[in-house]
């Protein structure tokens, strides 16, 4: 038995499958051991982790860094989103080559450009989802290739006209190319025939506030627009995931389809679940301005009732980090604001609060669906998402006895506010290692940009549920 | 980091979240490290594992050992049916207490009859369910000194009049009590009012046939009941387990049930995805004769289907070890036919040649639903059902390269048939550990009665999804 | 072209499939002719409907004149029940033959009882079901006999033990006679394993207030019953009818049943739409006990909606004419009040009033609901039901200008009270002809005992949809 | 009491609600009265009914009369299809206008030149449906000109692109347009984004032989199409009715929205009950060429069981007068070769025999069917659609005791092929009147070109079952 460049000893050790009170030994950038309490003794390093709950580090399927896409862009490079999920216990993100504006970049030119933004800056591991978003003939046959370029999942986009939306015919055509691939098509599913004319109307009328952002969205364009990609994933055999799901009519039908054997995932977002649209009647309503938009109360409840019972596979961010000003450049004009919210950093954290703490959620419930199913997923398994001999030494140490309230000031991405504003969390990954390295140690940043790694994806693991 | 008694080296090493190659280090009864392959050098004994996959002993959570109901007993003891779980790779057996005939013994008092009848017999471990088999006040009151008794479990039957069937409104009394004890209540669910009837009306028209015997147990029989459980569970907010679930229409309810947060789960066994009806028709039909009865082969490969689209959480064998001579003494009169097979030596087998192997499941199922779920549904996990620190060393190391056809002589269960008979199996746990002993080692059999303990299950552990 | 009788002039002729503006001449007792309007012209008595709907008399499914359940009879006799009926635009009854206590009587004795009650008596038609209360063979061999009597319906109780309920196995024993009779089962479907276990918990809490009697009864009750009832319709072919259906979730299983090709129909009665179980929160919530009970107002919306759309075929008052002295002899006490309110005059007029007068639902569905369908059902058509040459010439003339406000005064059942106390009602039936007389002449009451006959009912008529 | 120009004595009269024995007095063109058999004394005409039985002339909702699509025409004009309807009991078409080529005609020039097409030409009454087939401002603000012009229904397709395939955006943009102006809108639903790409992987692979046809256009496409087109009605608010249903599945989810008060309404045709795709498998798999395509048995016996059901309230024929040389001019490709199938003449006998002389459906389902639903939804009701004073004196007699087993010679259509060649069909409607006229009398032609209008449609009757 070699001794150790890191032990952390003492923890309660939560692999997806279970946990136990165990010591974990680190070498290199790999756990080498998981072995009795106390058992590992020779080690360079030690971290005492009685009490607290060693985790793998989260992986984060759904992070726009940088995003572009028409007038605005987000704030952060991938040094400051890296550094902000790290600080919230998240030790891989998955993050989009979306070549924006359309038709000037291919999917792979875009998905080397991407790239090369993250190296030397990631501070933790980053991998990327290749986007087609338009239905140009060298953009569905490079799918292929960007699976060579380490790139095996996809995602596209069935609305948002004039920037990434594909037709309904184009969206079968990339699963065709992604079946064949061996990868996994994400999706963005809402009905434009829906949203359009409400847009249209609303804008029209000049009822253009924030809840009309959500009017102009209703649950109905979510699930229809499911129903419809399910029976195309069902056609054409592609493995689907269905990216920020926001109502639970949707979430059952993905769960039935499943059931009846269609391959298919489905994500939400903490903002799903513990935001809903009365947030929208407020004054600052336009912060949180996000597609789809938030939910009704009731649907909130049965939305986070159906992550409790099975129907989510996976608990992804959304991260957009847009500040105020730019999220209120066109206060009341709903139809010219930015989408989405800032969230990297709080994804992980709110989940463990408001499900294991409150005992919603087992540890093994969280572990699944903020590391290990979207590790699998996204062809990082086993690699990512697992506390095992042969793993990369990515952990996130929670502290259970850690409180804290949430504001902007306190958190680490580069805006002036979070929807969650207020929020007491209990329980808070003080101590964060990535690649064998203390990223975070006890509340000290020691990250630095560059020891992050791009990871190339390998082909999905599809055996969740 | 200590020596150990015992290192496994160098297999796939299979928990319920997923498998990598490693090392297992056992010290007496427990593992004590997991770690990478080749790294745990020192030890009294070591398994060369490369090549085979290393497993979880396998927990069948469904076994009746010398049950005696009506006129006929099981054939084997408790040293019988353990050394068969053994060859097929189960460590634990989770058998039943049944008063029998009802109103001799209380539940308590037959439980306590049945562990002394495990103890100093069993060669791997042994825990029991309680069941209530009639609806005296004593035995309704007697659930939480079972549970004290560390019978954590219940088991009803809805059907078998005046043998062990309770009444609706008592099924409905345990599940109060089962629910404030914190357990869990396993349901056999056919509907009397739809079996019996019919059963009189083949006996009276002499059509007392195996095949008949399917035929007044319809498909609608199971179903009906199930959803009258499940509405019973839901209202009494009782955690539920229906027993070898044989149709998809009830498998299909019960998940939909849990998808709207009725705490459920349903358990099915080989023989009802891999034989069917068609086994009734021929001469030796009475062989086959179990309740619920073998399903059309439609309903058993949807039921397959669902086994590997997630809908059933536990895979259990409902072993009753009876021989020809006692399944065709009444031949021709299902009525009066003991109901049951022999199964408990092929029940993981089977599903890791024609899962696994097959490519149908992922080996992360096959643990979780031979080993880990059962585990947790019955207050045996973390120390059954899981490989790692901690855990008792319960082990099958399954070799994918044995191919074996089946017939009762190579078997070891005290019969003289297996329903089984002639199926070709891929892979077999020719080696097999429990609490740190050498069971099986390599297809010899090394194991001696009173190497099992008859263990206290815990509170079960509901996060199984 | 012969001259008539009586000829109603110029109304708006409203049959279950459409309605005209025209003219019905009668002779004797039956209709002979529906021709342009004013072309009627030889007329012993003329009517002007000009701007009145002229509707097929009412078919009362479901009254219980002279009801002895337990300790309570009700108030009234044929006389008094069919003249309320009459009042309210309904021409033929449809009561029930109880045997009651169980045990004296043999259905067909008490058919005979009932039958003799109501002859001399009745100032309108009345028709018969039987009834099987008690599971001895005599009862469910009755069956032909009851047939040839011309009691061709049956009902059965799920529920009431010691006094109707049957058990399941013994209503099945009735599906199969009256599948083979060739007529139709009635059955009141609420679970005894919930009702019953609740009751007694709420009356050892001393819970025994009007609310609990509601929460005794819950939507799952019925819920749960008519899923194995529409099983055993299945299974058994025999055409069925559900009667006072109060839940949405149960309609809907009945209309899905039908859908897949089951026969069985759906009734709702005015109380379970108009009014909710607020009710059993005030001061006078025992007038209101009746079972099942009142339901939610969200539940009540959902039913009235599923009567608009389609869900069920016919609408019964479930009239039980108690006074207030007997609902609240033992007040608080709801498990010894009796179940049941009076409603066989209101019946009608509130559906017209709420669904046509409302343009909730149309003439034809109105008719329909409250005439034709009952009719089919009970096998009284094409003798009833319609407004056709043959048909016996039982109308009832609605002045969709008269307005009333409803109190117990004002109506003409023999109690001091009616649930629909204060309802604003608009239309009224001001003119009821019944076999070709006069009963109501512009509200002037001119009908007589003896003047209504007692049917012998046919075969029902299944087409109904 | 007027004499009458004509009475039909004696007949079982057949409306919508019921049936008897009745006479039917005529004077002009419209019925006058509805008497007792032998009643009507004094006629012009008598025509003897005993044992025949007398149903409302049928309304057939889906004909095509000189279709231009594409490069074909069909074969009749007005003056066949109506002559060939009158032979087969239908006197009453709903024929389209449909702007070919698109962007040539505007929706009501197209309207005015089919309507002037018709005058003094069709036999029998004909109406229109308008139809919008290109998105451009002029077409969808036409529609109230339409309705004003007397097409107050308009049907929209989403499929057959560069011909009349509208976007989804468009066809929501119709719905709006026809909900305000009070009418109803027939949608062709199957998804482009299904068919299109099939079609050309076939083309591409040379597959493009008839049985190529059905597997291009699954069963998915029109579940998937009709879901979209659902969810669109329920937030539009807009009347619908789904043309030519093929498919089970679909029929269920429209039955589905009805009940949850979705106001839609469903069709299907005789070829998708009573052919299969089997057709496709023969050497004359193209003449069998129709969209949606013929399914297989199994699909078909479900459709069959759900019309039974009540699941469709419409029969119409999708009546395309292709012959043999057209639907054989690019044989063997699919691609080419017009769509559709000669059909109005049989449309109602076939579902008489089939329905009624089987034992399948009642002589009230079969008139629901085929005349008084269709007239309802058409706005034709209660001109059309019934028998009774004031209605249009359009009749058909139908013989029960006439077999024919069909063949294209002895069917008036022009072409030379039937797709039910050797059905036999027992019933047939040997004597037809329309507007009081004697178009076949005992199968005897006597109508004459002229003797139909061309019908106003009013606002749809929306109480449909």
């Amino acid at each position: 038995m070699p001794t150790f460049d890191l032990v952390v000893r003492g923890g309660t050790v939560c692999g997806p499958g279970g946990s136990g009170v165990a010591d974990v030994g680190i070498t290199g950038r790999r756990i080498v051991a998981v072995a009795e309490a106390g058992s590992l003794g020779d080690a360079a390093k030690v971290i005492d982790a009685t009490g607290a709950f060693v985790v793998p580090g989260g992986v984060d399927p759904h992070v726009h860094t940088s995003l572009l896409l028409g007038e605005f862009s987000t704030l952060d490079g991938f040094a400051e989103s890296t550094a902000a999920a790290a600080w919230g216990g998240t030790t891989t993100l998955v993050d989009f080559a979306i070549p924006q504006p359309p038709g000037v970049l291919s999917p792979l030119a875009c998905a080397e450009q991407r790239i090369e933004m993250a190296v030397g800056q990631a501070i933790v591991d980053v991998a990327f989802h290749g986007c087609v978003v338009k239905a140009d003939q060298i953009s569905i046959r490079q799918i292929p290739e960007l699976f060579g370029h380490g790139l095996t999942t996809l995602k596209v986009f069935t609305i948002y006209k004039d920037l990434v939306q594909l037709s309904l015919e184009d969206v079968r055509a990339c699963m065709k190319e992604v079946a064949a691939a061996g990868g996994l098509l994400l999706v963005h599913a809402e009905s434009p025939h829906i949203v359009e004319p409400l847009r249209g109307e609303f804008q029209a009328a000049g009822q253009t506030d924030a809840y009309h952002h959500a009017l102009a969205r209703p649950p109905e364009s979510e699930l229809d627009m499911v129903r419809t990609i399910l029976e195309l994933f069902r056609l054409t055999g592609c493995p689907g995931y269905i990216v920020h799901v926001s109502t639970p009519e949707a979430a059952i039908e993905i769960a039935r389809a499943r059931l009846e054997g269609t391959r298919v995932w489905a994500e939400t977002c903490p903002h799903y679940v513990f935001l809903d649209d009365s947030k929208y009647r407020g004054e600052d309503g336009d912060l949180y301005i996000c597609s789809p938009p938030l939910r009704p109360r009731g649907l909130a409840d049965r939305l986070w009732h159906l992550v409790q019972n099975g129907a989510f596979q996976v608990w992804g961010s959304d991260h957009c980090c847009y500040n105020s000003a730019q999220k209120f450049k066109y206060r009341g004009d709903f139809t010219k604001t930015p989408n989405g919210m800032p969230g990297v950093e709080v994804r992980a954290p709110l989940l463990f609060s408001e499900g294991v703490m409150a005992n919603k959620i087992s540890l093994g419930q969280f572990v699944a669906l903020t590391a290990t199913n979207p590790a699998k997923l996204n062809g990082l398994y086993p690699r990512k998402g697992t506390i095992a001999p042969g793993a990369d030494a990515d952990l996130a140490i929670y502290d259970p006895g850690w409180e804290v309230e949430l504001n902007s000031k306190r958190l680490h991405m580069p805006t002036d506010y979070t929807p969650f504003e207020g929020f007491k969390v209990k329980g808070w990954p003080t101590t964060v290692i990535a690649g064998g390295r203390l990223v975070v140690d006890e509340s000290r940043f020691l990250g630095e940009p560059g020891w992050g790694e791009v990871l190339q994806t390998g082909k999905p693991t599809l055996s969740v549920s």
